[in-house]
């Protein structure tokens, strides 16, 4: 079987699985009281450019998207996320079981959400006499890549973060695939931007190399107070925090975490161009580690004895969308046994 | 001042003022055990045709449509609603707040939804490989009349009951200005109609000759369980039950109830017939009591000092759409002193 | 029927009566926006002498106590409350139900809590390593009179406060029965003293002579934001707010408030001092309104068919505690009704 | 430094370590849609004795307690749970947060519920006039063994039980540190007898020997539906739900689990003998990998710079109780030397 179904099949990669290994039997404080929690954080920090920044190490994407909402937004307030965003369809309503409504946008272009629509979104909120009725827009949340594996330029995210700052209400960004974006030639976007455009993010690790999780980024104190407790009362506080730091303190020794990437995305080119030149086309463009491909049925059909891929959507007249994803250990060999099936 | 902005602007008709002036020093049991709310809630299922509804009597609308949402919607559901249903827009994300997330459609004639938008809105989720990972649809939400006065027809309403016994789904119907649809020869919804095709409904009585309060009808049981606690724990159990019992007892006994609503269909019509013969156009044909018209701004500006009405949205191009709306209570002097200003 | 059950079995006092009859057919804004509501808010605002006071006029007194407690509890931060408080036993959980723990603590002398027990709570919970894994104390909740009918004495409740803001924790009074400590000499605390030394309190309407109602004050600006979108969201913003408005505003004119109280006071003397020298035992000195009376069962039975009261709780050795309650129109020939079956 | 803090400072035992490097580069589905989590799903049905059983895979015990919590328990239910129950103390008020209440009773025994107490509690709740106004009694949580390293008997359990059926509320059993129950000859408790008595129950894997991860379950269905969406909701989805499927194959398979703990109580029990024989008393007579001693402070003082262990709980005299937890890979030499320093 061939399996492009998507970025989390496989464990760790190799050097993050042995630092897990070689630090096993070490004894250290539990709830991330240990040094390789404090030397990852360190060493986030170093690369965000953001000394002052709070650095929280969690285990999964829904729990860090629905901890940032609710330890953000005040009574009565909402997020706006567009509709294809990651916590408006795909996270089960964790949003508003925290008591917040998902406000949605409309999106272009893979997934995006536009700052003039954000900022018309927001002044006519506020101009409504009514307002004071309606759920308040408290926080903006994005996806980079996104959920269709698009990129944003740095003058989108600029523009976004100026809307943000000039209605006073954080940007978040959720960046659970994020290494793909940061090793793509076709990002200009950094770490160091996203810590000064975005009041919270985080670095997706299960997505990106680790075993398993994320690093929350908070860049300048003040915009959350302390999480501990919150993220203990939401059962996301793991007892050995470590493995958290081992991991993300692994990724963030030298270029390990955009390394691994870059894989992934040679893999997809390779990937890309030989569909292509079969004649198969795009949903948009392939930005990253993600391919959405429109094919007749019939290929859903072949394919599914040989590989795993996701049924993204039905379209009319017997064709589907399809995605391919690729990893940090996806193979020129396994690109081009999937060819041969196509 | 000529108000025409709502339909609770004054306080009861004179009988339900009279009943509640007449009882007043009547020592009864607290918390709705007492006999005029027994009464009522008799009344009320005779008027449905419902010998075992559960009838529950609030204080207002939100805190009904909330109490409805959380009392069916099992954790992981949303509610259906049209993207201009009040839950969606002008609760302040009551149902939200209750952990639940409301799944708007694009509505069509005045606020209405389709039954065969929901059915595939059902179809798709039903239908999707990670449908699990999704806010399961678990009511459907609508008014009536909606909240821009327009009428569903017997024929709309039992379509849309049939995809919700398809996918045994709860139909709520939110019946804020109920009286308004009973009370107008558009309609061919009855209340018995209503309890036969929906599984929860309200009757309103704030807007609808009521000093305050509201009904929740729930015709079968089964549906939900006993709401007392629940309706305790979220602060809407009134100390003095008897208020309530009070005044439906009274508007559910003779035709006062649709009565009242005669009057402010009267003056609706009387207001529309003349605002159409001096060339003003509506957003959609008044149905109701509420007429939205499209005016200049100008219209707006000479307006203000003389009447009160909601500006209801701005459009392009210096227009508006007002909302004039009638009561129990409008005088035809009060409907010729407007158009004389217009 | 001898009703001695509660001071919630009538409807309003007189005057609250006639107000609302006189102003029924009055056009309004809803929400809080009309006159009497402004009325109503500025005699609070004199009367507590907190000429900057946020005041906010709800329906219930479990409406008020959860609004209080979710707008100003932060993550993770649950209430104080005497094991016998009102929120901790009789509302249905209406507190945990936004999100937070109640931290019940032994109460004494009939419902209170005393400072030094308050104080070494809070020390304790900060000295405790683990805190952070524990629920934080973020509030104080007392009432006056308690749920026994006791009254903390001015220096009690001085006290009390010093320790809330030594611990920079807002103190909250219910003040669901206040007129009766407000009208009684054997209390010491005034409306000016609750401002000064409270961070949030409500005057009790529906037990204490209006038809219903509550009015939450907040002192001094900065304990919560601006409530409005809060109230709605969780049902509790009435579309009338002037009903609301004029029973306040009546009951704030001259001395109409305490005046109603202090006959309710007479009779609960009289029928204390008669069931004294008929040799019954109270389980506490009477203060207030409610008279807790230990009994033997048998005259519980004899009693039943004659009068309404609370069988409050059973005792070993065939005892039990009754509770009779008295109200600002309870007749000297009830009493005396009364006393003539024990 | 000599580590007696607790029993999740080191990694995972050697074997799980060794499956998760061996499985790692292999790829499977997602959610625990993998063979290894189907694998170790079906040998804790057959350890259990329950071929019906529902088993879920998580990551954390907060994360459990609380979903088990809000998927059993209706609106207004609360949990009973001992006082000392780590749901009431030490989870940041995760129940609360669910909306629930906490129902804490007297422990005695070292964090032990009693039958007879449980059932008197409940027995009075449905005795009282007042009852739909209080928090009802939904499930009943008990640890085992307790906070404080207690262990329950088979007939207490029994007895447990016996109550929670004849008041048909679910029995769930929060198994941290069931290793070390299930290894002690002092424990008569089966993981069979506990499918049979309990309703809901986990096996601890974070403190007993794997990396992460305990494992619910629900012994005969009904209890709860399908909890995957709430689990996703509630960001307690691993992606990689392979990871957990391995560790607990691996525990499972042959009598590892077991084995694990009792190399723990081995060196627990030379611990206590050795203290014992130096003079010193337990809180409470040693039963598990846990023992809370009572010190002088000056002994805490004395250790702190060479030893790690918990301070649980400061006396009045200048005393102390300090707890030790040894582990499954503590050795006779770390006991050894921390007697010496003694």
């Amino acid at each position: 079987m061939l399996n492009f179904e998507n970025d989390y099949m496989r464990g760790a990669c190799p050097e993050v699985m042995q630092a897990l290994v070689r630090t096993n039997m070490e004894q250290s404080l539990g709830y991330g009281d240990d040094p390789y929690t404090g030397s990852a954080s360190e060493k986030i920090r170093e690369a965000c450019g953001a000394p002052e920044a709070q650095v929280y190490l969690l285990v999964g994407g829904t729990q860090v998207n629905a901890l940032a909402a609710c330890a953000v937004l005040r009574h009565c307030q909402g997020v706006i996320s567009a509709d294809t965003g990651h916590i408006n369809h795909h996270e089960s309503g964790a949003v508003e079981a925290t008591g917040h409504k998902v406000l949605a946008l409309p999106s272009h272009d893979g997934g995006k959400l536009d700052a003039a629509r954000v900022r018309s979104y927001l002044q006519a909120y506020w101009a409504d006499e009514n307002y004071a009725h309606m759920v308040e827009p408290g926080m903006l949340y994005i996806t980079h890549p996104t959920e269709q594996g698009a990129l944003y330029s740095l003058a989108e995210l600029a523009g976004l973060s100026a809307v943000c700052r000039e209605y006073r209400i954080p940007l978040y960004l959720d960046g659970a695939r994020l290494a793909y974006a940061l090793a793509s030639d076709r990002n200009d976007i950094s770490l160091k931007d996203m810590a000064a455009l975005c009041d919270m993010f985080y670095i997706g690790g299960t997505k990106c190399g680790a075993l398993f999780g994320e690093a929350l980024v908070v860049p300048r104190p003040g915009v959350v107070g302390n999480l501990f407790s919150l993220i203990k009362q939401r059962g996301a506080l793991l007892a050995k925090g470590r493995l958290l730091g081992v991991q993300f303190d692994t990724l963030f020794t030298g270029d390990l975490y955009v390394g691994n990437a870059r894989n992934a995305l040679a893999a997809a080119d390779r990937l890309a161009a030989g569909l292509e030149s079969r004649g198969y086309r795009f949903l948009a463009p392939p930005q990253t580690n993600q391919l959405f491909l429109i094919v007749d049925d019939g290929v859903v059909e072949r394919l599914r004895p040989h590989a795993t891929f996701s049924l993204w959507e039905h379209l009319d007249g017997g064709r589907s969308v399809i995605r391919f994803v690729t990893d940090w250990a996806t193979s020129e060999e396994d690109v081009d046994a999937l060819l041969a099936l196509m």
